[in-house]
Formats: structure tokens, sequence, C-alpha cells
């Protein structure tokens, strides 16, 4: 009871939250006949400003990670984040009366990780008392880069086939370049080679990380007022995103704690690493994610996957994953 | 004669302010020929960030005011933030050679409230050791939207009546609404349902409230630039706006302060409170108008309203309007 | 072999730099056959914000300075700035290969002044206990703005003479009004005046200051792009720039200590003044210069011009120029 209790709490302060307030604004204003629109030069640079910084974030952590040690759980990091999309695309992508790029999208939201989710983890690892590694948290770009990757390149291979007709073999290494060659993954890649190979601090610092929750919030807008165009046939099959949401976070948490307590045995990879791992893996994107597939995969409604991620998948992952995987932990490690 | 040298004062400081310095400058560089241009884009995505940041302040000091006890001074703010603009509408916009929406702007922004000139009427208050309510300074919105809104539905009733004949009936209903709908006020009022509603003050706080002033400045020199081009038809009629300017602003303080003296005995309104009710109605908006009125009556010319309202109506609001409502309270009160 | 390690490791650092760097990571993805763009709206823009920033900062710099005593000196900085433009366009630009408007885009940069250079000239005089004037740190606008204009006008005069064919005459003083007209020297100038006559301390402050190098990683980015397309007609030739870029510093440091020890014995000019006046001179414009080439000379090929200054330049006259002032001070004035 405390629980659902906790968990409906969360889904209010959800609500309210500028991430999805602004995208409910958005569709509201549209609702009610509003001509506001920003104009395309401003949604293009805000995606290139917002997928620069994410990538720019992640290869400064990949940067300063201690890459030896963090090799095997790294590794399953990247597994995870391609498992989840996979699973996503052949069950939920699957489904009837649901658009096959809504579905993927979907999947490479809950493949990619929410950096305030992990948050989340730290905090309550440290208040249980369960160490772990400093270079865990660095795991996060591991499982979210490939996930969204992923997700963007299935996407094109279904478009593309669909265009073609069925019979028709497509050859995947072109869809791959394409994709990387786009201006979405452009952005992310050169954002982790800058973070990666040269000082970008003091610009980040104060520039990129600054603005990034603001212009954020002015996607979340856009894709609203987008949304409300699309939210008719998105209607007839909210249930099947809802139900893979409240599913899919304690699921992919559970797998990458039985892939993380294999790397426990074999390389020592500390209880509390176990337990962020599978935060991680549960957690979904509804911060970095969401520009990152508006761009790749521009035919999927974000109405799916931003509503399926930050209203029902973020509370779960927070109010029931995190305590469970804590337990198992205590269960499994004597943590 | 200190007044006068005051006065002075406040106008040399008044030009240096980056807001009419902006302003002054657009106008300069046009008049010298350059070909520097802001890109329409940007032009629209400031509005639209002025206006949203402006709405969700307002929001929010609605959302933490004491709605039943402000109840009564919130109605006579809504009334004043009308009368002004109605008053404005009767008398200088049918002034002879005054272009009729030029008048109604230069009204709607004495209608509205300057942020500026009520902080410094809240910090005049305290070192006279005058009390007054907390939530008193939350009545500016009460005030400033009304007036904006009353403007802008007037400008197009008028414009819509002089393009279809003046025999014509015009609904009323369609425009209002047309008026909401339109970028501005849409704008506005999403921004003031975030505020309320949401809970924006992170994004407010890290990104809208820190670049306002900046993304103002750059407003004030395209406003300038464009402003260049009407100066001709302005000059011509000049000495009625300065006349207006140096008028309303009393008048208005004065009306409000009297409104604000039968709260004072039915509900218990402090003194304090009459001055600042009084200090908010003589104040006109040097900085959320403005960009209102520019996206909401685009054919009304910038430098009369905001020429008005910052060179002439804000001196006198603060040199003059300040002392005297705090040496009428003393009088009336005995505060 | 000392001195060649320190440079060693100063040359690493600014391929690091985040000016460099963004430069090269446009130049690689643009290699990579990438689809990103920056909106060319987002593009003007970002020029617009960075030349009014450098010009307000110059003109608070001139505003707060003692003009009468830094009469001389700034009348040796303006003759600086315009010889080291007209050195490298009879020099430079009229080697084999190079094409003109590269050449004097060059010369431009070298003419304008590193904010950088001049911060790590001050902090070795005040650890080697050598007073200079305060205001000497204000002759930077006074070589910078010449220099940049002067090569501004020399390009545009180049071009027109080049597109009118040899034979004709070309009237110097409409292109001078063109170049001024123009929209980066019109933000320039604007941004000198707003400096120097208004208050805009506030707005710089808590707006331009603070998203300056963020916008320029932007530029940089969209610079290096651009200078993509152009690599191979500069590969021919980059030699010359190495050459120019390693012997400029040094050279223009060396006549501009040789002045300033002129106005030591006219006007008391302190050693530690002369020697920033050579640390000024010698500088090459990493940030400022840039976006105001670009938009004032756009045929020039940014990457001659910021791969010489930032990449050899700026290098030499850190490391090889400032001891070298020093030494010479402490030699001729016993410093």
């Amino acid at each position: 009871m405390e629980v659902l209790l906790d968990f409906g709490a969360r889904f209010v302060h959800q609500l309210q939250s500028p991430t999805l307030a602004f995208l409910l604004g958005g569709i509201l204003i549209a609702a009610l006949g509003s001509r506001l629109t920003i104009p395309d030069a401003i949604y293009k640079f805000i995606v290139f400003m917002l997928l620069l910084k994410v990538g720019m974030k992640g290869g400064m952590a990949i940067g300063e990670a201690d890459i030896g040690a963090m090799l095997l759980p790294a590794l399953i990091a990247v597994f995870m984040g391609c498992l989840i999309v996979i699973i996503g695309r052949y069950t939920l992508a699957l489904l009837p009366g649901i658009r096959t790029e809504d579905g993927i999208a979907t999947a490479g939201l809950f493949g990619a990780v929410s950096g305030s989710t992990l948050a989340a983890g730290t905090v309550v690892l440290e208040s249980e008392g369960i160490p772990y590694e400093p270079w865990a948290v660095a795991l996060y770009p591991f499982m979210d880069i490939p996930a969204l990757v992923l997700a963007i390149v299935l996407a094109s291979v279904y478009l593309k086939k669909k265009k073609d007709g069925a019979g028709e073999k497509v050859a995947i290494w072109p869809i791959v370049k394409e994709s990387l060659q786009g201006s979405a993954l452009s952005a992310l890649l050169l954002g982790i080679a800058l973070g990666l190979f040269t000082n970008p601090d003091r610009v980040f610092e104060s520039f990129y990380e600054p603005l990034f929750r603001g212009l954020l919030s002015v996607l979340m807008l856009i894709m609203g007022i987008e949304a409300y165009a699309r939210l008719n046939e998105l209607r007839r099959v909210a249930h099947w995103f809802a139900v893979y949401a409240a599913i899919a976070p304690l699921m992919n948490g559970l797998i990458a704690f039985g892939l993380g307590t294999i790397a426990h045995y074999l390389v020592g990879f500390s209880p509390g690493g176990v337990v962020l791992l599978a935060v991680i893996a549960g957690s979904s994107s509804d911060i970095s994610g969401p520009p990152t597939l508006r761009a790749g995969i521009p035919t999927a409604n974000p109405s799916s996957y931003i509503g399926s991620s930050t209203s029902v998948g973020t509370p779960v992952a927070i109010a029931l994953g995190i305590p469970l995987y804590i337990g198992l932990a205590q269960a499994v490690f004597g943590a």
C-alpha cells in the first residue's frame, strides 16, 4: 500500500516536472488552436546543442573512467543496451495496431539511460552503506549510446524495407553509415570525440550544461505541439505502451542484475556496482534520448515514447526498481 | 528644484539603461545605413522566450499568493489595468494626427506594470518603515496581463472595423479568441499555466530568467531598426505622446490610491499595500510589455509606446509618483 | 631545449583548446560525410552576438581608461595594428599560390589582439615585479579594431579591383563606407558605441559575456565544416602560412617594443607598459578576430587564418615572445 502511494506521488510529481509539463503544455495549446510555432532553424539548433552536450558528457565520463577494470561491466552495458532494443523490437513493435517505428523508438528510449534515475540509485546505495566503484556511474554511455544508435538503425532498416517492398534484401551497412552521417548521430558522435580527446570542460560548464534543461523544455514544447496532431492514432494503442512501460524497467533491470552477478564472480565487480548496472538498465531516458530519437526517427510519434518513459517507466524504475535490486543484492551477496 | 534635478538625473540614467540604449542603438545604425539585420527566426524565438518567461513569473507569483486576502486588491488591479487602457483609447488614441493603434499600444504599456518601478517602490517603503502585505507584489500580473490583452483586443477590433468599413457591426468574441490564439498571447498564457500548475522553478531560474535581459536587449535593437523607418510619421505627433507620458502615471497612480483606500476601509488592506497598488498602476512596462505589444499589435510603431514609457513615463513614475503616494499615505493613514 | 619542449607542450595544449578543437571537429565530420549543418539564421545571429560583445568590451575598456596619459601609446597601438596588416598584405598576401584575401585575413588576425596572450603577459610581469600602468591593458582595442577594419577594407578593395579589371581606378571611400555599413563592422561599431556611451554592464555580464565562449565554439564548428571544402587549395601553400605565423609575432612585437621605448623617453611610458605593448602587438586573435573576418571577408578560407594564428602564432607569441620582451626590458631599462 505504501509502495502504491509512493508510486502515485512520484507519478503526480513526474507530471509536474518541466520535461513532461512542457510536453503537455505543447499538446494543450495545439488542442486550443494556438498559432504559436517555434521556427525550424531554432528547432534544428536546439537538437544539435542537446546532442552535442549529451555526447560530450558521455565522452568525458569515458575519458575519466578506469578502462581496464570496467571492461567486462562495460561490455555487459553495451550488450544490455542492444538487448533491450531487440526485445522491444520483437515484442512491443509487433503488437497489433502499433506503428513499428513507434515501438522501436520506445524500446530505444528504454534502452537509453536516465541520469536522474542513476543519481537516485547512487543516493539510495550511499544511504544504505553499500559501496560501489566510482567508475560505475560512467557505465551509462556504454548502454545509452548503443541503444539509441541501434534503435535508429533498426527503424531505418524497417522503413527502407517497407518502402522498397518486403521481398527486397536490405543492405545493412549503407543504412548504418547513413544513420551515423545523419545530423543526430553526427552531433552525438562529434560530442563524444570532443569529450574524449579535447578539453571542453570550460565551454561545457559555461554553455552546454547550463543551457541544457532550458533548451530541452523548448524542445518538449515543440514535440508536444507535434504530438497533438498524432494523438488520435495513438489513443487506440495507448494501453500497449503502458503495459510495456510498466514491465520493461523491472525485466531489463533483473536481466542486468543477473549479468552483473556473473561479473561479480568473474572479475570482482562490487555488489553496489551490480545494483547500479541494474538501475541503469531499468531506467529509461527522459532527457537525452528524446532529442536523438526525434531527429533520428522523425516519423515516430514522440508522445508514444516520451509518454511511456516519463509518465510510467521512470516512476516504476525509481519507486519499484531501486528497492528491488537493493533487496536482491542484500539477499544474494549479503551486502 | 531638487525634484527637477533628480528627475533630470533619472532621465539621463534611463537613456543609458540597456533597454533604451539598445533601442536608440538600433535607430542609430539604421539611420547610418547599416545592413545589419537579425534573422526572423531569431526574432520569433526571442519573443516566444520573453513572453513565456513573463507568463511563468506571473503564474508563479499568483500560485504563491494568499488568494483569499488579496481578492479585492486583485480585482482593483484588474479594473485599473482595463481602465488605464480604456482612458488611453478614448483620449490619446483619438488625438489629431495620432495613429489609433499607436495610441492604444501606448495606453496598453501604461496599463502594464514595470517590475523595476515596483521594486523601487518596495525599497522606499522599507526604508520609510511602512509595512505592506508580502503578497502585494503579486498584484502586478493582475493589472499587467488584462491591460496587455485588452489593448491587443481593442486594437484588433479597431483594425478590423477600419478594414471592413465603419458601418459594419464587429463581433467581439472571434477577435478575442483570435488574439488569445495568436503566438503572443498563447506564449503568455502558456507561461501562466506552466507557472501556476507545474514546478518550472529549476528551468526558470537556470534558463528563462538569466537569458531574459539579454534577449530583451536584442529585441530592443530589432525594434529600434524597425522604428527608424517610421520615425517621420511619429515626429509630427511626438509632443502628444510626451504629454500623455507625463500625466498618465500620476493620474493612474492617484486613481489606484483612491480605490486602494476604499479596500483599506473595507478589508483592511495595509497603507503600504495601498502605496504599492498606486506604484503598480503608475508604472509603465519597459520590459515585459513591449514584446507582447510588438507581437500582438504588429502595425503599431514601437518608438511611440517604448519612447513614451521608457524615456518619460518611468522617470515620472519613480521620481514623482513614489514620493507622492508615500506623502499621501502619511497624510491619509498617518502611516 | 626547454624552450622547445615548452613550445611543444603549448602546441599540443592549443590543439585541445575548445577554439581549435571545435574547428578540427567540424573539419573531421565534414570529411566523414556528415550531413550535420547549423541553420543560416543561427550562424548570422551567433556572429552578431560575438561582434557586439567584442565591441562592447572594447568600448567599456576605452571608457574606463585615462585618455590623456594613454594618448601616445594608444596612437602607437593604432599605428601598429595598421602596420601589421599592411606588412602582411605586401608580403604574405603576394606570395605565389596564396589567395590574396587569405593572406590579408591572416595579417588582419595577427594585427588583432589575443586577450589570453595579453593576460599571460600581465601575469609574467607581475611575477617578475615589473610595474605597468593599469590602463595599459586597455590599449588592446586601439590595435585590435583598426587592424580588423583595415584588413576588411583592403580585402574589399582587392576584390572590387579584381572584379572590375586591374586598369580601373578604385574609389576607396565608398568601399570604406560599404565595409562599415556591412553587418560585421556595424555590429562591432554598435557594440563600441554601447560600451562607451551607455551602461551595458549588467546585460553584458549576464548575457553577452557568459554566452561568448559557447557561441564561439559553435561558430568554430561551422567554420570547420566550411573549411573542409577548401582544404585542397590550402594544402599546397600551408608552409607559407606556417612561416609567416612563426616570424610575424616576434617581428611585430619587436617593432612595438621599439616604438614603446620612444614613448618611454617622450612621455614616461613605463617599462612594463612597453612590454605589454609588445605582447599585444605580438599576439594574434584566436577568439574575437575570426568571427569579424568570417563576416567581413566571407571568401577568405578560415582554416588559413585560424590555423596560422591558433596553432602556430599564439604558442610563439606566448612561449618565445613574452620572455624575449621581458629580457629586452631588463637589458634596456634595467627594469
